[in-house]
């Protein structure tokens, strides 16, 4: 079929400036969810923090795509001191403006074995990079273990003092690029990594994650760069696939890059928190109400399956828990 | 874990009705998701409809969830006379009140070898019914077929025939329930689905779709139900699952339903709507754009390749076509 606009009015100038303006409404009508929901999620907070166990019930229940990062030993910190989680959309200010994609994950604490931590927070920025690539980046968060207790055999600390080290490094040598090769503590983290088993990395780890190292400005220059790019590629007729763009502006793709993500120590940390901040979190109330089915169904008629729900508890009621909300449910 | 409601001040109505709420912020949102880009599509429809081949372009490039619908026959009709297609969410009012899950798919064709009509729309409603169901019910839509010309094999006239039957023995025999077998009509559809091949039904079949055979009015009674029940339920302490209830109300369950999904001749038809709805129109630009790169590419570099895309169109580009649209992104 022959190239459609050669005979007409429209350029494509025209249809690339039209899916700006429906991207823009995109981020309009995600800003207008959250800000329609807020007082919602407000009084939520206010009855769920009158009952003890609400947020352990709830963890009990998570979807399988939480679950499968909760090894035993989390569970048992989760389900017997987490007191409070809190999802909150950071960067929506009163006005409405601010990405509201990014969102940060805040867990509160009641005095445990394991750590000295009364609340763990994680902040997810999203920001746009070369090659089209769009999604969430974080800072590895510490976590004061007591001793012997650390869930993460000392991953998080390493990956939280790599970080540390790097950002220092970067601010003592302002617009240079990273030294190739590993440094000490980044050689420790790989060590330490490569000796973790697999499926064996504790859910604690996820407070790790960084993901793509875009800074705040490289991803605004992006967003400035993909719609002059735009404009121009469309000119031609073609819009070229923007791979060929990344390598004439920011310096961090190619190998070390490669590099980097081998020291990533939550891989799936951006499915984890996209997981908890749009499933877990809007829909706690019925998976609340799942634990409580549960619950009666072993108080009544299985009092003896009861055990096995202890020792298992994140395993239970899999057949039967709230499916994840959809469009068009 | 123990129940937890017991020693607080919170109820299982105040969960209820708090989930309640929740329900009617998502639906609100939806509704302004329609409202904030409604001006766009109108605006998108203006500037499309003076490109000749716009929909063909974007029907080439349709992702495989509506790809495999389309037999080679199908392609041809679409690819050579589809001149507009639109959707609309008919039940949003202007204030903004109205079901927004409800949208109507309306094509518009230029003359052609197969059928007289120039527009074939199809509405989808939005309903609830008894066991917690909720999805989208549609009426079967006839086409005009030329002689000999009939894509879906007489198909279609016999879904819309049965259709129209059973209509006006429910019109003339109010509240009675159908009478058990198939009608003579109804025993003609089923040989004839039974002697078409798998995966050999046109994707013209799909404007034969129905789904539940839910009423506007028994769909209201049923909100009303879920509401009262929802209250009755928790004041035991257990959210009963809804299964039980569906029984004591509304007839249409049990063997007669199973008879009538049998005579159901696009089974997929929901997904394949909402997958028009939510995917194709909306990233319509997107997928015509990635059909002009294709024929640039062919024209410049695979000349001899251009054949094959003419063959089989629908097939081409599937590595590249933009994927869905992701909250996100």
């Amino acid at each position: 079929m022959a190239a459609a606009l050669e005979d007409t009015p429209v350029t494509y100038e025209e249809l690339a400036d039209l899916e700006r303006q429906f991207d823009d409404v995109e981020t309009e009508i995600i800003r207008k969810q959250f800000e329609l929901s807020r007082p919602l999620y407000q009084k939520r907070h206010k009855i769920v923090s009158q009952i003890p166990n609400f947020w352990p019930l709830v963890i009990e229940q998570a979807p399988p795509e939480i679950d499968e990062y909760i090894q035993p030993s989390d569970s048992a910190v989760l389900l017997n001191s987490l007191s409070s989680l809190d999802v909150s959309r950071f960067e929506l200010e009163d006005a409405g403006s601010g990405e509201p994609r990014s969102f940060s994950v805040r867990l509160e604490f009641a005095e445990n074995d394991y750590f000295e931590d009364k609340v763990i927070e994680k902040k997810f920025w999203h920001r746009k990079g070369p090659r089209n690539w769009s999604g969430l980046v974080s800072e590895p968060v510490e976590i004061k273990w007591k001793k012997g207790k650390d869930l993460t055999g000392g991953l998080l600390s390493l990956a939280r003092k790599a970080w540390e080290e790097e950002n220092a490094w970067a601010k003592d040598n302002p617009g240079k690029k990273q030294p190739k090769g590993l440094t000490e503590t980044q050689e420790a983290l790989r060590t330490s990594l490569e000796n973790t088993g697999i499926g064996g990395i504790s859910f604690f780890a996820w407070f790790g994650y960084i993901g793509s190292n875009i800074s705040e400005e490289e991803s605004k220059k992006e967003v400035e760069r993909r719609i002059k790019a735009r404009g121009e590629n469309l000119v031609d007729g073609v819009e070229k696939a923007d791979d060929s763009k990344g390598e004439d502006k920011g310096d961090d793709g190619g190998e070390d890059e490669e590099e980097e993500d081998d020291l990533e120590i939550f891989p799936d940390g951006e499915d984890l928190a996209i997981c908890i901040a749009e499933d877990l979190w809007p829909s706690a109330v019925k998976y609340f109400t799942h634990a409580q089915e549960q619950d009666a169904l072993s108080d009544d008629e299985f009092e003896e399956s009861d055990e096995e729900m202890t020792e298992s508890p994140t395993q239970a009621g899999a057949a039967e828990r709230p499916s994840k909300k959809q469009r068009q449910d």
